[in-house]
Order: structure tokens, then C-alpha cells, then sequence
């Protein structure tokens, strides 16, 4: 009855929002979402936190409004903590966000026109496919290699639609796992620079390596500090519930930022702030990042090992040295969106590939997530969709 | 050098903001500014409620992430809240957002397409003004009466403009502390009905009533549900730090906010959720409430004696029954932009009153907050305005 807006008027909400509300059953074995696992999640240290935070001198002003640019204190500690990780930064460069998305969300905002195009890797996150619609942005595939993005295709793509921004998630891709070599990341900022295209870098699970060599962010790769805008969260590596993230770029593009948060919610809460912002300032970042770590290393390598024993061999999966999926490929002839009802019958979930593509290709591939399971339902899980996709296979080859 | 889009490039934050940055000086006597009486913020009950929540059984939940719509336990509360002010409605009813702020600018991400015409009080709530232009909204001020809108002029803007949505704040109004009556609201109802516009009734200060008579809200009169949005927020009543508020409306229309939302910041920080949830159940929010009515009533009635005790007789000001605001007029031939640089300079902040228009007129007008700053700024501040506007009567009579 109601005169929607052309943004939201087509959108239904995500498959996978959908998906996640069904694995809220318990006895469902989700290989959906990306949550961190609940026994990572660093309870005790937030409560006493936050208690002290709360009975502090300073309380008053953490129920106060605040800025919108990020409360001092955190942003302070954020300039260290980007430090750390090779990535210098000034205040005037950063700007606290509602997790990761609302970056995603806030740097649309400040550059996207109706009908501009956006170029994302193919598949990409979906979440920002969901995002570029709700702008009326046409997101545009661009191929890829075993190195990262096909850079003659980036290139054809960038001369023909001069596009504002890049859109990728070069380490431990969502969806893929996958991360761009070196090499391949100072080719694309190189090409993004000559045609003026900002890129956007999310990395949301960098932090979390579980083997291979440390390969640099495309943000400490661009030495102008003008090609990349960098976006990085604490939710999977300390508590999405928080929801505490930052935008990392050129003063000019976080004004813009600041200016579009303002008019969307005023600022984050200010206690998530200061939780986040101690935690920093006493040390328990790296320490409890490196329990998280061999969480999820020990998770991963039981779900390879699963998919190594149980999985027929007709399907294809990648072996990711860090973040919190595996990526598999079906048969051609399959479709995993087909599939998904049957798996969550059997108590299973997993989100279909092609929610990834900005074209809606790779029916024949699945996301799958590692880090909400322990050990023993993961390899549960894992039988039970081998059998599955085992079944369907053999009524492919008996038919 | 970088090319912004449309609906920031020429935003550069509000007046408003910047104001605010300079009053954090402790020497500034703020009328600027809609905060809170630091002395209200219930530190100590954040603090146990906070504690209790991170160390009790639920933490680990409260740490992940969880559903858009908002935590079930705070949903379930706010129907007895909303109930308890007259407003009948359920969980389908209501969607969580960070502040009223972002309850505002998702109805207009559900509803607005670039050109697109919303109808406003004039003056109105400046953030607002703010959010249509990031949605290149046309806002176009409705002429109003001492009863609350003109409902002549009203009907003359819907039949011509047969816009979308009509945004107001009917009690203690922003920034003019009016109230309309309750005959006004029902024809304004009305209107909208024939006309198929939705009325976003923002309602930040309803809760703080200082005198006179309980006016309905327009969504208790609201007898279809289908036309009044109600937006209302914790913000002025428990701790604006927290980012708490509410949208209540159609169904139809509150999945379309939660769809937006989904992409923007996915969900409410759990933590800030479940301390508004405890706050209400375990009976705080009245009790304090009433403590807060008492403050903030006396401050009130601190301004006005000093305003009838210094200000020149030229200048007109209102006697709002609730709310924080004091809204002044100059005489004609004054422009409260061009004065305040005099007047900050002397310590005391208020807001341009033009700021609050949706074009730009209102130029001898300004706003007052009397809420944030105690008897005795309130006397030394109104007493340096008072002279300051004074001499510049006098100046003009002489010139």
C-alpha cells in the first residue's frame, strides 16, 4: 500500500539474514554467517572493563553525547593500533563506524551518484552488493586469478566505466578465503591511481593468519595515502556485538565520512568505544587474538580434514591460510541455492554462492564457515553435505 | 580532487556541530547544544545493570552479533513501554535504531527518491533538514499557528506536492518548545489520510513535561496505524551515549526500515540494548524520570525569571511546558547569526534560529537550551545575552 523508495523498494532482505534466523535453532549445525566462535568472545575482560569504565570519574561523559569523528581516547589508540600494522595514520584520517558495514555503507554515501558504476571482485562480500543497490550503484564483476584481480580485465573495466571506487577484500576474501599477492595489489592501486578510481580495502580478517607469510595491506602499499581508503573492524576479532570499526583515509575523504555519519546516527555509542579503547591501551588485543587464533587454526584444519575424508572428490574447495571460510565448487551441473533446503532439513546450513556474484553467476558454489563450529560437529556437518552432494552426484551419473 | 557525490558535496556538517565543538570549553555557558543535565545521567544504575549483564549467563550473547530487528528482551519491553504512554503495538511493530537521528534518516532511505518532496514544520528540527538534503529531498516548510500547524496551508502543500511523508515534532517541539493541541492533530491526521502521506512524529521529549495538560500523541490518535510513524528515543530521558530509540509504525513499513538498516549497521550495539531493556524492567526509567522532570523543571523556570528579569522587552520568548528548549525572537531589523560570533566571545552559545528553516528565513531568531548547564550559568549567561542584545537595540535606536 505504502510508495517505497527505488532503493529499498526491490530489496527484501538478504538470503542470508534469512538463513541466519534458521540457525538459531540449536540443534542446526550452521556453516553459514561469520560469527566469531562464543568461546572466543572475551566476556571477563569486557565486564571488567566496562564496570570500571562505568564507576570511573569519567562516566558521566560516556553516557553523554560525543563526537561524531570517534571518542578521543579510542581514536588515539587507533592511530597506534594502525601503526602496529604498518598503516600511519593521523586522527584527521580516521573515523570510529558502526562495524565494518556502515564504512562500506558511509563511503558509498560520500561518492556514489545513481547509476555510477562500482567495480567488486567476482564474488565479493554480499552484504555490498546489497549496499551498492541501496544506492542505486550498478556493481560491476571484475575476474580474477589465482593472484587476486585479472588485471587486464580490471583494466578494461576501469578505462570503459571510469569508475569512483573499487571495491575488494584482498586478505582472506569474503567469500572466497582467497588473498592477493603483493604484487597484485601494487598493480591495482597502480592502475586505480592513473584512472582515479578510489579503492576501498575491507579487512575484516586480516589479523586472523593461521599459516603462510605476512602479506602487507593495500593501504601501507599506497604511498600517497590518496588511492585507498582502509576499513577494518573488531568484530571478529574481539566482539561484533560491540559494534566498533574504523574508516582509515585521505582527511579530505574522512570529512566526508564524518559528515555523512553525523546526519545517520551521531556517533557510536560511547561506552563500545571506551570498551574497545582499553582493551587496546591494556594489552589484552594481541594476547587474546593469539588464543583466538588457534581456535580457529584448529577449526579450519578439522573442517579440511573433514572435507579430505568425506567430501566426493568431484567437488572442488580451497585450503585458506587465515579469516573464517572455505570456499567450494560444485559440479557444474548443481546448484547449491537448490540444495540448501534439503541441508537445512538434515540440520546443516551453509549460504549458496551466488549470492557473491555481482551478476548472479556461480550457482555450483557454497560459502562455508568454519569458525562457529567446534570440532566434532564440523566434522558431524561436513558428512552429512558430503553424503548429500555425494547422493545428488550419483543420481546425476545414474540418470 | 576527489569528485563526492551529489548529496554530500556540498555538506559540510552542520552549524550546529561546530558550535558544540566549541562549547566544550568549561568556561562556555551553553544554550547551545539539546544534551542532557550531566547530574541526570544514572551512572550507578548503568554501572550495576552493565555488570550484571556481562557477567551473567547471557554475556557471550550480548558479545555476538544478534538480529537486526533489535534484542528480543528490549523489543518485548518496549511494547509495555509504548503501551504504558497509550501506543498500542507489536514486535512486528518496532524496529531499534541508533538514536532518533537514525530512526529519521532510514524512513527517509524507506520512502525517498532524489526530488522527492517532504513537508515540514517551519522552523524544524535542523538534523532533519540535514537527513533530506543527504537524500536530495525537497523540505518544505508548512506555516504554523499558535495551535500547531496551519492546517489551510497544510492542506494547500499536500493537495500541490502530494508528498510522501510529513515530518514533525508536535510536543515540545524543536526548536520552538510549542506544542500542538490535540484538535490540530487530529486534523492533521486526517489530511495526510485523504492525501496517502505518512507522518513521521518525532517525539524526543514527549516524557519531559514540566506543566499543563497531557496532550495524545498523533500515533495514539493514529486510529488506522497506518499513517503516523512514531520515532522516540531514551536519548533526553536515560543517557543519549547510549544510542537508544525506537521507530513505531506499519508493519509494512517498519520491515522496510529494518531492511535499510540491515545494510547500514546491521544491528544495535547488544550491550547498550539489554542495559535500556534492565533500565525498564526493573522499573528505573519512571522513578528517574520524575527526579529528571524536577531538575529540569526548575532550570526552566531559572531561565525564564532571568529572562524576564534581563532581557530588553524587545525581545520575545515563549513559556514551553516541556522539553529543552526556549525559543527567543529579535526584533526584525536583528540577525542572530551575525551577533553570536560577539556572543561566544563572551562565553555563551546558543543556535542561529535560521538554522531551523527550511529556507533559510527566521534570521532574528534563536534557539535556548535551558537543560545543560545549572542555576547559576543559567542567570550569568542570560544576563551577558540580554546586554549584549541590548546594546545592540540601543545602537540601532541611536543610529
Amino acid at each position: 500500500m505504502y510508495s517505497f523508495s527505488d532503493k529499498l523498494k526491490n530489496l527484501n532482505g538478504t538470503a542470508t539474514r534469512e538463513i541466519l534466523k534458521l540457525t538459531a535453532r540449536p540443534d542446526m549445525i550452521s556453516f553459514a554467517g561469520g560469527m566469531p566462535a562464543a568461546e572466543c568472545l572475551p566476556c571477563d575482560t569486557i565486564a571488567e572493563i566496562a564496570s570500571e569504565i562505568l564507576s570511573g570519574k569519567n562516566a558521566a561523559s560516556v553516557l553523554q553525547y560525543g563526537q561524531t569523528e570517534g571518542r578521543p581516547e579510542l581514536n588515539a589508540e587507533l592511530v597506534g593500533y594502525l601503526s602496529s600494522a604498518g598503516i600511519t595514520a593521523d586522527v584527521e584520517n580516521i573515523q570510529v563506524v558502526s562495524g565494518g558495514q556502515q564504512g562500506l555503507d558511509l563511503l558509498c554515501k560520500a561518492f556514489i551518484n545513481k547509476g555510477d558504476v562500482i567495480l567488486v571482485e567476482n564474488p565479493t562480500y554480499l552484504a555490498f552488493l546489497q549496499i551498492a543497490k541501496t544506492y542505486e550503484a550498478r556493481a560491476i564483476g571484475v575476474d580474477t586469478t589465482a593472484d587476486g584481480l585479472d588485471l587486464n580485465d580490471l583494466e578494461i573495466k576501469l578505462k570503459k566505466h571510469r569508475p569512483k571506487l573499487l571495491y575488494v577484500v584482498p586478505t582472506f576474501s569474503n567469500p572466497t578465503g582467497k588473498t592477493y599477492t603483493r604484487e597484485n595489489r601494487e598493480s591495482i592501486i597502480a592502475l586505480c591511481k592513473t584512472y582515479g578510481t578510489v579503492i576501498i580495502e575491507d579487512d575484516p580478517y586480516g589479523r586472523l593468519r593461521y599459516g603462510g607469510e605476512l602479506v602487507p595491506t593495500m593501504k601501507q602499499l599506497d604511498k600517497s595515502g590518496e588511492t585507498v581508503v582502509y576499513v577494518t573492524s573488531f568484530s571478529k576479532t574481539v566482539a561484533p556485538g560491540l559494534r566498533i570499526a574504523l574508516c582509515c583515509g585521505a582527511a579530505e575523504i574522512i570529512r566526508k565520512v564524518s559528515i555523512g555519519k553525523q546526519g545517520v546516527d551521531v556517533q557510536n555509542p560511547a561506552l563500545c568505544q571506551m570498551v574497545i579503547a582499553e582493551y587496546l591501551k591494556r594489552g589484552y588485543f594481541e594476547k587474546t587474538l593469539e588464543k583466538n587464533i588457534a581456535v580457529y587454526r584448529a577449526r579450519r584444519d578439522a573442517f579440511l580434514a573433514a572435507l579430505d575424508k568425506y567430501m566426493p572428490k568431484d567437488v572442488k574447495y580451497n585450503r585458506p591460510e587465515g579469516g573464517l571460510f572455505i570456499w567450494a565448487e560444485l559440479p557444474e551441473y548443481m546448484d547449491s541455492a537448490e540444495i540448501l533446503p534439503e541441508a537445512l532439513e538434515k540440520s546443516v546450513a551453509y549460504i549458496q554462492g551466488n549470492e557473491f556474484f555481482a551478476d548472479g553467476s556461480g550457482r555450483n558454489t557454497l560459502r562455508l564457515n568454519f569458525s562457529n563450529s567446534n570440532e566434532a560437529r564440523i566434522e558431524a556437518g561436513v558428512k552429512i553435505l558430503s553424503e548429500l552432494f555425494a547422493t545428488k552426484i550419483k543420481e546425476r551419473n545414474n540418470g
